[in-house]
């Protein structure tokens, strides 16, 4: 991780609910700090405070103090404790009005669902003076923008769903207030399969010939087999060189590398399938279904994914699959020839052209001294070709889970990136 | 949502980590601010800030001044952006120190996986003055907890795997510091498969008879099929109150209800089957794996779940479930007919007790007027009974196949408690 110097505009970002502090994650930080990144803004800061009225005034004009432009989520429906308009009224010293035209749209929304809204609603209405408003074509609360002391303070609804398509209202508006507020770009490569620590030797000399703070700057991100090199290109000067050092990493990585900003892996390995015309089929043991969701989470996944069996116990492996029960009883079900098997079985029964497979043991229990907690064997099974690869994953039930079905999609990636190549 | 006052004890949280303002969730606040809970302290506010060493002082003694714990997360790496130690110190006036015995700890670590540790981890050792050592037993970098103007100042690991462990050190030197911060508790009733409004509906009557800020408080919260009611008693005396609201709430919502502080559904499905004596099958066409994933994130779930079929096509669904291609033809895969044909089919072939389907639209594309998108169809199949259910579901793709996979299984749970009761 870098250390990142301030860019010349700064934001920062409350969260307002107490649910926040209690049961539920944050991720109205993350999808502001990206929208806001694009439009060359940093976040410096991130805060999540309760639904107290106090505290909500107290966070706001204290991060005004600091930075240039303060966006507030969540704490906007109708009931008692969405108290983030009198917050922010609070912390500017402004009135806030009921503005009958806000009312309407707010009626007119609920009687398309044919209903008439309660009273409480009404609340949604109050407009801070001086904001302007911004539609909300998904959910009731508008949001509200306004200038204060120099600086730009946004009101956006907390669900995902309606702050997103706000936050695209927004970012025209920041652009035109801070015209300097140009130039951030970052780019990402990942790379799959390898460890946080190979990637960052493979890569070191590339990243120290060209890290300069301010200008052009690199972040390592790990995820369950996945590591991402974040390329910061922080003034326009810069944006040609971080384009060739991203190409410089695609051909240190070669084949362990997914590309540039490249989508999620399942659909990097789906549209493979599509283009080389062939179907899948996934046998899973450990992984339980996790391998073959993944795959469908793409839409228009039917087009190469047949479907899958879940082999979760030995009968399923025997009946349906039909691995040998000579295999099972001489290998074991967490084996290399079970593995081989099952792949070839499913693809055969499924009637596909590549057969996917995952056998091990995903703990607590269920290890030995032989066949230890976070053994995972893969298998791919086409016409002519048969892949088998061993892995030893670390971590808890749901990491070697998460890492194994990772893993076997990768295998995936490979074999026809092979086949193809 | 109800707003809280504050505690008589109060604790704010601090994250250090410019990749929570990038590309990175974070979870470490919830994992502090539910475990601070338990031992009577509540997290008034979070904050995210980035690898900046004075932004790390500045967050630090704001906090201070508001709050009786300060609790800093991350930033406690060998590498030259990890500044967490240094910002503390800024923040406090406080020197640091090597500590031979830290150090000898970390080396030792390290050799335990054969390898010497880099100069770079010498950093780790440094210790703030007058701080107590919380050993880490996962990773290297040591907690500290040290005392400053009358406050507790907490220093711990970012990665939940070693945080977790650390905090069970903290919370008894906090229960020693605060005697004052008992009482707060927290119970929990969940139902399931009733929308939000419902809820809210059913229990408003018996949450405005027992509400009283600071002493007994209630949130509603709401995940995919599953809406949640937090019950806490702020004081001693309310919680005998607070255990028979919620012996009332389970009354009110009956089979709907998965009882006080419950575990995940798809772990009570599991348990009941388990219980039953049955064996479980299942097939999923749009979920594509997700309810097999789901039932087998349980441990040991292989007593009770014999594996699945994903017929994400209809040649997996005539050839391995055997569905019926009159079935198929005459009311599609998106059918009452076909949903009870695939949890038939799966229960005979793998040999199961009970199966169970799922079949329905997730979009974006595919749906029609007579069939739209989110229209979803679940089927459980016993020797003597088949259950059929329609449902629609709101949102997009992965919300319309995560709200499936929960109703599936909770229509499993409905069907298990009814041929048991």
């Amino acid at each position: 991780m870098t250390a990142q110097p301030h860019a010349a505009v700064s934001a920062e970002v409350i969260c307002v609910g107490s649910e926040l502090l209690i049961d539920r994650v944050n991720t109205d930080l993350l999808i502001i700090a990206r929208m806001l990144r694009s439009a060359g803004v940093r976040v410096r800061r991130g805060q999540v405070v309760s639904d107290v009225r106090e505290e909500i005034a107290r966070a706001i004009g204290e991060a005004l103090r600091r930075s240039d432009i303060v966006l507030v989520t969540g704490g906007l429906g109708p009931t008692f404790d969405d108290l983030t308009r009198e917050g922010v009224a609070d912390a500017l010293g402004r009135q806030m009005s009921f503005r009958e035209d806000v009312w309407e749209a707010i009626v007119r929304r609920f009687r398309q669902r044919g209903i008439t809204p309660p009273d409480s609603n009404r609340r949604q209405a109050y407009i801070l003076e001086g904001a302007e408003i911004l539609p909300n074509y998904v959910g009731t609360a508008p949001g509200q923008v306004l200038e204060a002391e120099g600086k730009t303070v946004v009101l956006l609804p907390g669900p995902p769903a309606e702050l997103t398509p706000m936050l695209e209202q927004v970012l025209p508006r920041i652009a035109h207030r801070f015209p300097q507020a140009a130039g951030i770009e970052t780019l990402r490569v990942a790379c799959a399969g390898l460890p946080e620590s190979v990637v960052e030797e493979r890569c070191r000399q590339l990243i120290e010939a060209h890290q300069s703070p301010g200008r052009l700057e690199f972040i390592i991100l790990a995820q369950p087999q996945i590591i991402e090199l974040l390329v910061t290109s922080c003034v326009p000067e810069t944006r040609e060189e971080a384009e060739e050092v991203c190409r410089r990493l695609t051909e240190i990585f070669g084949e362990d590398c997914l590309g540039l900003n490249p989508p999620p892996l399942p659909e990097i390995a789906g549209k493979m399938c599509l283009r080389a015309g062939v179907t899948l089929a996934v046998a899973e043991s450990c992984t339980g279904g996790l391998v073959g969701k993944l795959l469908t989470d793409t839409p228009g996944s039917s087009a190469w994914m047949r479907g899958g069996v879940v082999a979760y116990s030995n009968l399923v492996k025997r009946r349906v699959l039909r691995v040998g029960r000579s295999t099972l009883k001489k290998h074991g079900a967490v084996s290399a020839e079970c593995a081989a098997a099952m792949a070839a079985g499913v693809r055969k029964v499924l009637k596909a052209d590549i057969g996917v497979s995952i056998t091990g043991i995903a703990g607590p229990s269920g290890g030995s001294e032989d066949k230890p907690v976070g053994l995972v064997w893969v298998g791919i099974s086409a016409r002519k070709h048969t892949l088998v690869e061993r892995f030893l994953f670390p971590g808890q039930r749901w990491q070697v889970r998460e890492r194994a079905a990772m893993a076997a999609i990768d295998l995936l990636r490979r074999f026809l990136l092979r086949s193809n190549g």
